[in-house]
């Protein structure tokens, strides 16, 4: 990214870009055998039209793509406005329904009748239910299992945002540094981390993990009033969006002197960190670089407490397809973002992760978009 | 509401009351012929464990509540210190998954393999999908469908709290009419209503409509950089959650003098709301009060341009069943609290609503939670 877009952000997305966005849903979803794509409102409506309705309510709003013939998009009457006012809503057709009448008969209209769709993973389950009683021929599959990868690929407008998310991300974390964390809780660090991440560009910060000693232990911990103390060590693993895209990252630092046990596991997940990104290139499967990373977790003797997937995709959401996990089959490809973020977890006591995103260059090589060092810092 | 609730918040619920809840649920649902209520996280997993995880994501996470046996959540293994955390999880049954393992063949075992479920109107498409692979044998319907009264009726605890979002809405409303509107930008005013409505306890700020001129007649407009003038009505609708609840009222105010045409649009939204409200009695259907709403617009003959409901159910979320809409025959029922907010919309002109939140009393008499006078106010 260059300083200009640093300064006044990137060119935002036309109505062509949209457009073309739904001209290449519709050849993927024909080429995967469905009779189409219907997406509702959150990540995937929002990359195909641009629009998110103001709440994502039990009124139906739906964009209908079928594989041949042009895609339309239907919004509760009340909703009309804001629809049409979407950047990528020109030279869609919009058809409304009003209250007191069946949302599904209206949005079955739409569908063929027959044949499989792939509808958005969080669609509401009611409005899948609705389609299923009013169009029983057809059959419904989720995104996820139909057409997983639809948002995987990124172009090179959206690896541009995901890399000022991720620079902005990185920023916070060189000043994170400088705050005191000993007889702080946990909770103003992460009051820090989330006022550095709005002052680096961020628009919505989503995540701000702070997790010292045995809160470490716990993955799925965000904050706490646990008070930081000398001789802890503290996962910080924070993000938001910055231009509408993703940031995620993380880094485990010590308050103070850490022992020999506590520097051998931080050393041990960053060499299971790095083993995870020196395995991406085009072509391998998305869980080889989760047994990259496993691998050498599992060959230190610490591979029950790795207890988590290692990666997972990002881009106008965090997390999405591809997941690095086992089991995980698709092939990764250039354009694909993700995070590579292996951890130890020794419950009651500590935790240890490191994330970065990294990008599949057109070339095939691996980018890592977070350039902080991974050496274990100390904090005071 | 007495004071000393108003100065230190209603008494918590506690994991007994979840449990009575999760009871009745049970109860309900078999008398509805269900097998068992499959409740995801948002309302009515809150409703039913007091549980929030702290993000929604394609990890399911699911309550299942058999109308005959004890209930069973399954969780994320890395969300599981998380929900055992929650009030409402003492004493219930706690089962885990691991990324890389089948969650719906996890979750499929807590199902009896055969019957109708009722699922969460928002659990993921993803999630429904799932389990309908796994278990071809039981039907799914919605919350929505298969038991929508769920959460309808309230107790006396959360009449209370939802009593008492009303008056903090009320006051803001109030404090509202004394500010600038003539000059100053709808989202200056939208600012106001949502500082008055934190000021006054609002722990969430939901929506903070501010319809100016012909701004108004979208009822979905909700704010923008439209400078109010003198002359103007301001649709002015907000709400929130207090102690968890939620408030939601509409006042029509004009700036300056109104014309005649004005004051006969606004008298005939204030008759109509009045009948709306004059309908509520125990017995009759929801769409009853609708009705009796809009027979007093379009008597007037303004009925075309009543383009919505005429209300809909409150409580932990906004707006909820039971919907005041033509064609819902569900009975009204001592405990209800719903909206009654009729409008008249003049495209490119001007709108007109009033929107009071009405509960239900045992007695069956309807009480206004919002109190604020309906007469058109002039702001300057």
């Amino acid at each position: 990214m260059d300083e200009h877009a640093a300064a006044t952000g990137p060119v935002p997305f036309t109505a062509d870009d949209f457009a073309a966005r739904r001209a290449r849903a519709a050849e993927v979803g024909r080429a995967a055998g469905l009779a189409g794509l219907l997406m509702t409102p959150g990540p995937d409506l929002m990359y195909l039209t641009g629009y998110a309705p103001v709440a994502i309510t039990e009124r139906i709003t739906m964009l209908v793509i079928p594989v041949t013939g042009d895609p339309t998009m239907i919004v509760p009457k009340l909703e009309r406005p804001d629809a049409k006012n979407a950047v990528g809503a020109a030279g869609l057709q919009l058809v409304d329904w009003s209250d007191g009448s069946d949302p599904y008969e209206a949005t079955g209209r739409l569908l063929a009748g027959t044949g499989r769709y792939a509808i958005s993973d969080s669609a509401w389950a009611m409005h899948v239910l609705g389609l299923q009683v009013e169009l029983p021929q057809s059959s419904y599959v989720s995104l996820t299992s139909g057409l997983p990868m639809l948002r995987a690929i990124k172009d090179a407008a959206e690896v541009e945002r995901l890399a000022a998310a991720a620079a902005a991300a990185d920023r916070a974390y060189e000043e994170i540094l400088q705050v005191r964390f000993a007889g702080r809780r946990e909770t103003e660090v992460a009051a820090d981390l989330a006022g550095l991440l709005r002052r680096f560009g961020h628009s919505q910060v989503d995540f701000t993990v702070v997790g010292s000693g045995p809160n470490g232990a716990n993955p799925h911990h965000e904050i706490g009033e646990r008070v930081i103390e000398d001789g802890d060590m503290v996962v910080l693993d924070f993000g938001g969006l910055k231009y509408g895209y993703g940031s995620d990252t993380t880094r485990t630092v010590h308050v103070g002197e850490p022992t020999d046990e506590e520097r051998e596991v931080h050393e041990i997940v960053c060499r299971a960190q790095q083993a995870g990104c020196d395995a991406v290139q085009p072509g391998i499967e998305c869980q080889d670089v989760d047994r990259a990373a496993r691998a050498v977790i599992t060959e230190a003797g610490f591979g029950e407490f790795f207890i988590h997937r290692t990666g997972h995709g990002i881009g106008i959401t965090t997390p999405e397809p591809p997941y690095m996990v086992e089991g995980e089959t698709q092939p990764v490809r250039p354009g694909m973002c993700f995070s590579v973020e292996p951890g130890i977890y020794l419950p009651g006591r500590f935790g240890v992760r490191i994330e970065d995103i990294v990008t599949v260059l057109p070339d095939g090589s691996g980018r890592r978009l977070n350039q902080t060092p991974h050496e274990m810092k100390l904090v005071s």
